[in-house]
Parts: C-alpha cells; structure tokens; sequence
C-alpha cells in the first residue's frame, strides 16, 4: 500500500517538503506559525506504531522543526515556547503538530487544537511562507 | 544543578518510577488515565533542549507509555486513542503528557489541556492505581 495523505490534512494545509521519513506541510492558518509532519508510510495511526528506528528519525525531524521554527519566529517577533502534540483524535493518520506560541496568541496561555476559526493566509501571501519555512526548515 | 521536579507538576501528580531518563507521574485527574514523563535533568524547557542520545531516550520512554497505557485502559473498557503534548505554556520545565482518550470522556474529541476541572482519585484509589502503573508501565 502506498502513503496517501488523509484528506482534512489535505484540506487544511499547504506542502512544504517531502523529509527522509516525513511530508513536512504549512497549517493554513496564519494565527499560528504551525508545521505538521506526516510520517509518509501506509497505515500508521498511533505514535508508536512506528518501528524505532523509524521513531529516531521522527524525532530528529521534530526537533528540527521545532529549533528552525522557533528561531524563524523569534526574527519575525518573538517565540515564547515550541508546542508539539500528535492527537489524532479526529484524524486517525498519525502526524504531529509543531506550533510557535507567543503569549498573547490567540489561545495562549491554552493549546491551539480547536480554538476558534482558522483564519487562512492569502494565496501570495501562502506561496510566499512556504517559500521561506522550505528554505529555512 | 540538580533536577527539582516543578512545583505545580509536583502538586498536580503522584510519583509511579525514576527511569533511566524520566520521573514517570500519575496526574491526579481519575477522568482521564493520564501520564507525565518529566527527564530528570536541571534546566529543560524544549523538547530539543536535549541532546539527540536523550531525545533518543526520551521518545522510547513515550513509546512505552503510551502502548502500555492504552493496553491497560483497553483492559478496563475501551481506548481509542493516546495523545502525546510537549506544551510547557504554563510550566517551563520540560515534560510529556501521555492520555489515553475513550470517545465520550469528558473532552473528547477535543484536548484535554484546560478543560475543566481535574477530579482527584480518592487516597486509596490514587494508591492502587499508582500500584497498578508501577506493575504495567
């Protein structure tokens, strides 16, 4: 069976890259400077559904994300704290959220999952993030 | 420096195990099976605040939570799914939540970061169930 992305991830984001293990994509919601990784193998849903040295490599790209994204944010502003959380609660693929907070967001101090509307970016505005988060992830 | 467990999360949890890397935590909150891993090293905030051996360390320790977790909760009813949050929002030292999540608890199929409020196990019950963990973690 081959990898095909979850349709709701589809729908919600915008794509990045494709890693070693992960499709790295852009959340289409400009609120939130927010990165999932979507490990690109059939039939995963819980974290530890992943072999180990699968997970290594997961956890490698999570900590890049994280790093990368943090310090992306901090020159736009400022970068309070790195969020990660895989949930799947409505979206059974496993993937893992990495978003910047800022206090003062639109959740903060709270979790970003569920919080209000997202709101989208503008089409040059998208093509130009992911420009950049391509070139600095 | 020594690692000194923080303050809330020492209010919030009771002790299970010190394993290699990790204070394992019950959080006292009988709506959810809810576990805190927390690495046991001063002055942690992000997750890629560790070293890559530790990060290593670190993802087989939630690994092994979370498939252990959800067999436990399965035994007892039913679980759908384990969520895993890296926050820190609220409390700077770094440390991992691991949930397990039925459909229809309290949250679902939202987060179960800030909803409500947490109901404590009862003396007894808080001592069984860390007992129990003890034995299946």
């Amino acid at each position: 069976m081959a990898f095909v992305l979850h349709p709701r991830l589809m729908a919600d984001t915008a794509g990045i890259a494709d890693w070693s293990l992960s499709r790295v994509l852009l959340m289409n919601d400009k609120r939130f400077p927010w990165i999932v990784l979507v490990p690109r193998r059939p039939e995963l849903g819980e974290f530890f559904d992943l072999d180990e040295p699968a997970r290594g490599v997961l956890t490698g790209e999570i900590a890049r994300v994280g790093e990368r994204l943090k310090n992306w944010t901090k020159a736009r502003g400022a970068c309070d704290r790195i969020n990660v959380g895989m949930i799947g609660n409505m979206v059974p693929q496993l993937h893992v959220h990495i978003v910047a907070r800022v206090r003062g967001d639109p959740a903060w101090p709270g979790t970003v999952w569920g919080v209000g509307q997202a709101v989208h970016y503008g089409a040059a505005e998208l093509s130009r993030i992911v420009g950049e988060l391509r070139d600095i992830l």
